[in-house]
């Protein structure tokens, strides 16, 4: 082989960023794989449109059927997005028997192990290390790198619309809207931006962070998120005085033979790695049984930081392709008996807005206490105010009990309203 | 093949560890790879020595040629560490065809180019993710993730050892001997601190990142470094005050067809990545042209995190084995042009310890100004006092010019003491 042909699907941001990287290495990239990597056609919806990139104009097409047919095309490289059509070009590719790189978290999340068997049956590899963490080589690290431990617990950083929108939050006191329409300036979040503050982006990096570290295929949407949207100024200077920073953690942690699962804004202790992770950065947080604790830091989406994992995954399957066989990963298949616990137990912050009145703390403890939620500490803030906020954490409890009990609470007529409920990190992890 | 039959080299602190990996998780490894791993043999010094793991006795042999000539040995996994014998028998075993995977620092640094041309010619693999970093795959990072990236920058905590005393002695205000008494007590240093303390350690070890980040091999030898031994808690504190916190860092950075290379005792911005990176725990922290900033942090030595690392590197050998063929990592090559600039240029904290005179600061700061050195910051502490702490903080000079400005400094009669030159991490890195 002269060269290693291939195609991209989409020209957005990170096909800009793959397409610029390989024109700027093609000596390193050569020297890496013995030949060449060319790119031969790109799918797009509009061809003539004009592009901030000189591509040559026979390169486009907006034919799919021009580069599934193409023999010449080895690797085909799907940088669209969304479910669909990606998912069918994907699965078309496979069953043509060509490699695909992708960095589509949808496709992944929803359909990637289906693509993985398929693409087993076909000879051929599916690989995906754009999807999750943007530049952070998160899935070459769980599944290559610690192949030989048993993970404990993945959580992290793995949305940086939302980190950017908390940091500046949390930075300069800012509320909500006036950090969302920030981040929308500085093209960190979308116009429509649901998706990330919802948690919706983040469910399905953790979908896929589950198949990978803990071998189970958990539907996004089955995921519980919490977004932050309807976090405030108030939760986080209460949570700073308490000595935490808040984030949006996803995490999925293995225990007697259950797996929790959850997106929430969470308390995280100052003192924790993941609490210095700010700005529009992603971190993921791992314990593996030999590794013990290891973290990975870096730029989780755009167009450049993506399109190194897109590149790095395609110089890896060119440069086994060139030497015969392209293996496969060897995912973990060892979740088949693992109970998804989705939230799970946690320790919870809880904000109540109540009448400052004698006996009040004794009645809403007396609640709790009777749904087995006990209390960690307790602050009053607002003293001689008519209502004032009362901060709780909990120790360890089921989500469930603490929502019964809150219900009960809520009755009370000196309980203005539960403000807030939101996870707390361990120190410990 | 019905097994990947391999053979330990050393049975200690990684050995042991290696072990206990191997047998934790059979199922786990055996389904990653297609057959099990088998240990066969294990070259120890003393056969009959009692051990606290349960080895059976047949498997131990003193003589490495009844492993070297086992033909049913495939791979050979060397944890003896020290340059020699090691280096004759990673040779020896890559000469006799088999597949090396070594967490041992002293033969990668000195002959790691070498060997890895012999792996080669002889169609089999040396592997040595556990060289650097312990359980962090900084090696697979740089090697195959980051392909796709030029590197301009790795700077990090590569010697556990030394951070642990450095943390020690700037949470708990305590000098540099009782912090090593206590590193030593709880096994993070040992008996002849001497190679962690002095920077030898980390030299190795950034010896061995230069080649694979830059393609470079610098004898561990020829790269510049400065241990802890001087750093005092007055050093500590001021750098607290200016917003610092002493690291020793080894760092390689390319700029204008030069590679500065070096290991110094390091005043880190507290909002960088790595002032946060404590007690025994190392933190890799690399720039490429593609991904930006990335950090990886983990613990960087000890028997099961390393162990992770080598038992990772066989598993990936055994399975490329099972598939048909094992490839080689394709190092950088690019190196060859880049001139080797040893210490470079940098910021520098200097402590002067001068008689409190007026005209004092003048004096020397024209002297610093005749040699191209320009002052930052300086800070005066003791005021009052017959002797005062002058310190300084330059801009960006070679450190050529520094040592010839202090030298003329020294000789002042206000002059005491140049107590302390340390680098400064700038806060952009």
């Amino acid at each position: 082989m002269d060269s290693i042909k291939i195609a991209l699907l989409g020209l957005g941001n990170v096909g800009k960023g793959v397409w610029e990287i390989l024109h700027r290495h093609p000596n390193m990239i050569k020297e890496y794989i013995g030949v060449p990597v060319e790119i031969k056609k790109i799918l797009v919806r509009d061809v003539p449109k004009k592009r901030d990139i000189d591509v040559p104009p026979y390169m486009l097409t907006a034919n799919f059927d021009d580069i599934l047919f193409d023999e010449d095309i080895h690797i085909i490289v799907e940088l669209i997005g969304g479910l669909y059509p990606a998912y069918e070009y994907v699965k078309k590719a496979i069953e043509m028997g060509k490699h695909v790189v992708t960095a589509n978290k949808a496709v992944i999340a929803s359909y990637g192990r289906e693509l993985i068997q398929l693409a087993n049956r076909r000879n051929v590899v599916l690989r995906f290390e754009g999807s999750v963490g943007g530049g952070i080589p998160i899935i070459a690290t769980l599944t290559k790198s610690l192949a030989a431990n048993e993970i404990e617990t993945v959580v992290g950083i793995i949305n940086g619309t939302t980190n950017y929108i908390l940091t500046q939050m949390t930075r300069y006191d800012m509320d909500f809207n006036t950090a969302l329409k920030l981040a929308q300036q500085k093209g960190y979040a979308e116009a429509n931006p649901s998706s990330d503050v919802e948690g919706e982006d983040a469910a399905f990096k953790l979908s896929i962070l589950a198949f990978i570290a803990f071998g189970v295929q958990v539907p996004p949407q089955d995921i519980p998120r919490e977004g932050i949207t309807r976090i405030s100024e108030k939760e986080i200077q209460y949570a700073a005085q308490l000595g935490y920073t808040i984030k949006l953690l996803a995490a999925a942690r293995k225990h007697d033979g259950k797996l929790d699962l959850h997106v929430h804004p969470t308390l995280v202790p100052i003192t924790h790695p993941l609490a210095a992770v700010n700005d529009e950065f992603n971190a993921l947080f791992i314990k593996g049984d030999a590794v013990g604790e290891l973290m990975m830091y870096g730029k989780g989406a755009g167009s450049l930081p993506t399109g190194s994992a897109v590149v790095g995954d395609i110089m890896d399957v060119a440069s086994a392709m060139m030497s015969g066989r392209v293996m496969p990963y060897a995912y973990r298949n060892s979740g088949k008996n693992l109970h998804i616990n989705g939230e799970g137990e946690g320790e919870y912050y809880i904000r109540l807005e109540v009448v400052d009145r004698p006996g009040v703390l004794g009645k809403i403890s007396t609640v709790l206490g009777n749904y087995g939620v006990s209390i960690a500490s307790v602050v009053q803030r607002g003293r001689g105010e008519p209502v004032v906020s009362l901060v709780l954490i909990t120790h360890r409890v089921e989500r469930k009990q603490l929502d019964l009990a809150l219900e009960e609470i809520k009755k009370f007529d000196v309980v203005e309203e539960v403000a807030s409920i939101l996870r707390v990190e361990s120190r410990s992890s």
